[in-house]
């Protein structure tokens, strides 16, 4: 039996952060070691790690290290500016701030990493809970269709989407999951695929263009998605690509479900249109390895990350239950609960 | 300023069909010579030339290739047998057959090499014929999405849906034509962006899950394709992720039009379920070159073509006008009318 997959690894005697390299998968596993909070930032930029709660732990332990070298201030905004989409990444950043506030100074190192492991540990915690309310969603012997890598990989372990998956697959309630193989980075074909097929999960991998097909012939029962920021008025920014998938759900009479932590809430943004949707190199999409597949001279768009409008979301699948409908109301409702819970414990 | 694009030439001196190897575009400009029928099927069936019309011309052209060694029966099977879903090839075959029939055996390597010769005429004389109804379509200074290529390079000549953007182009109404790139054989980076820019035309390439977001920003007048079969009751068959960019068209409410030669109807065919859709390589997605893309041991699917219903076509555009709307009268009522041409002329 293979271990878990987990894409961060805290070392406490090196006081370095492991991260497994998931721009080589699936052909090589390289793990690269960050010993500062600068390589950290370099890692979350270069997509080292990538998925929306697996930045906010790994800016985390970036803060533990740049605590080892008294500088938090710099760490804070260095990696804040690594990716702007993922409301995550700042959300752990500004746990981690406050607990810097309010610890006395020679407490601070052995502080910041007890809530960096906090983070890591509530995060896998959240995604076996989220796997378990969403598995009750589908129909047995179900057939998913996942975007991009919302898997073990994303997260502290398990994932959130494929959590979920993997949820279902305990329950013997999945017969095959569609991995889109999200173009222009193929996390779906290089990650989701390899960490569902690690897992021993049914997997098979499709072209992003042939989901409408499979759906038309009645073959995909359900949708699962992660996302990198729900917005107040349940609008969800997710990997290039979740928008059509949506559109396509609503049009064959599929259930279109998002899996994510209540981190990814973000009621400061009101609506979609207010999120930042980072445009990364046009290389990403002119080039494979060192291979041209646009003429040279031909423009090409790379936003990393669409809009779904919330009315296209069946339900919002979070650690505390499964939000349907999904709202401005039941988003306010559920994230009042949790700071009612938080302050009761 | 560059010679106009052609897929295919005939050199009567070498009795020989020059074939553009448009597996190898855009990084190289390499023509393939084909001397027996053979060579014809071999190439269809590989994709040095491909595209519905560009097909049946290289079809007709491989039975003059097969009269030359008196063949032909073995040749219009052998042909035939090279790929199942564009039926401008069995159009081609039949017609090819037809004159066979007809003609004394001294006269068929002649007869046949002028029909070959009237079908490549009439396939870019019929392109130029669509392009000038389906421009009348468009809004000034037009955004139009295309996928796949139904290009110059998919024809004679001049295309079918590029035909119309050609044509649109010529006459002031087109300011941006974004190209799906079209996996997984990238026709729309590779082809389509090529004899754009090789016309002046200008043109950006997207990745296929790109085009949702794009239209929910309102910045997509319409989407223009090409169609391999229009079936009796109006359902299309084209390129895989056909299907999804009309489901977008209907939910963002932006004009989906189709593009092709009366040709490409086929009456024998009552509706899109009837339909031989090609299969092919799984190379095609789990390799781009020789880099892995798909872990081993997961499997993919790779349906080539999908079948868009009749109800999400908003227009076909044929060399003979726009039916608008689309539907069995419609195409009926076409096919009789040209069929009273040909016998009046």
């Amino acid at each position: 039996m293979n271990a878990s997959i987990e894409p961060l690894r805290w070392d406490a005697q090196a006081r370095a952060l492991y991260m497994l390299d998931q721009r080589q998968l699936p052909e090589r596993e390289v793990w690269m070691v960050c010993k500062t909070w600068q390589d950290v930032a370099q890692a979350i930029q270069d997509m080292v790690v990538r998925g929306a709660p697996a930045i906010g732990i790994a800016a985390a332990y970036g803060m533990v290290l740049a605590a080892d070298g008294c500088d938090c201030e710099a760490a804070v905004a260095g990696l804040a500016r690594t990716r702007p989409t993922a409301v995550n990444l700042f959300w752990a950043l500004d746990r981690m701030s406050r607990k810097l506030k309010d610890t006395a100074a020679a407490d601070v190192p052995q502080a910041l990493l007890a809530e960096a492991m906090a983070i890591h540990r509530e995060d896998r915690a959240m995604c076996e809970a989220m796997g378990d309310f969403g598995a009750e969603l589908l129909p047995k012997a179900a057939r998913v269709l996942t975007h991009c890598n919302a898997g073990a990989l994303a997260t502290g372990g398990y994932g959130t989407a494929l959590g979920v998956i993997r949820s279902a697959w305990r329950e013997g309630r999945l017969s095959m999951v569609y991995a889109d193989e999200t173009r222009p980075y193929l996390q779906g074909a290089r990650l989701t695929a390899w960490e569902l097929h690690h897992d021993g999960v049914p997997v098979k991998v499709i072209c992003d263009n042939m989901a409408a097909s499979l759906m038309s012939q009645g073959r995909i029962d359900a949708v699962i998605v992660g996302t990198d920021r729900v917005a107040a008025n349940g609008d969800i920014a997710n990997k290039i690509g979740t928008l059509g998938v949506a559109v396509l759900c609503r049009h064959f009479g599929i259930p279109f479900y998002v899996a994510a932590p209540t981190s990814t809430i973000d009621l400061s943004t009101p609506s979609g249109a207010q999120i930042v949707i980072e445009q990364r190199s046009s290389l990403e999409v002119t080039h494979m390895g060192d291979r041209r597949l646009v003429p040279e001279g031909v423009g090409v768009e790379n936003p990393s990350f669409d809009v779904t409008p919330v009315d296209l979301v069946t339900a919002l699948i979070t650690e505390r239950g499964v939000l349907k409908p999904l709202n401005s109301d039941s988003l306010a409702k559920l994230l009042s609960q949790n700071e009612a819970h938080s302050q009761s414990v």
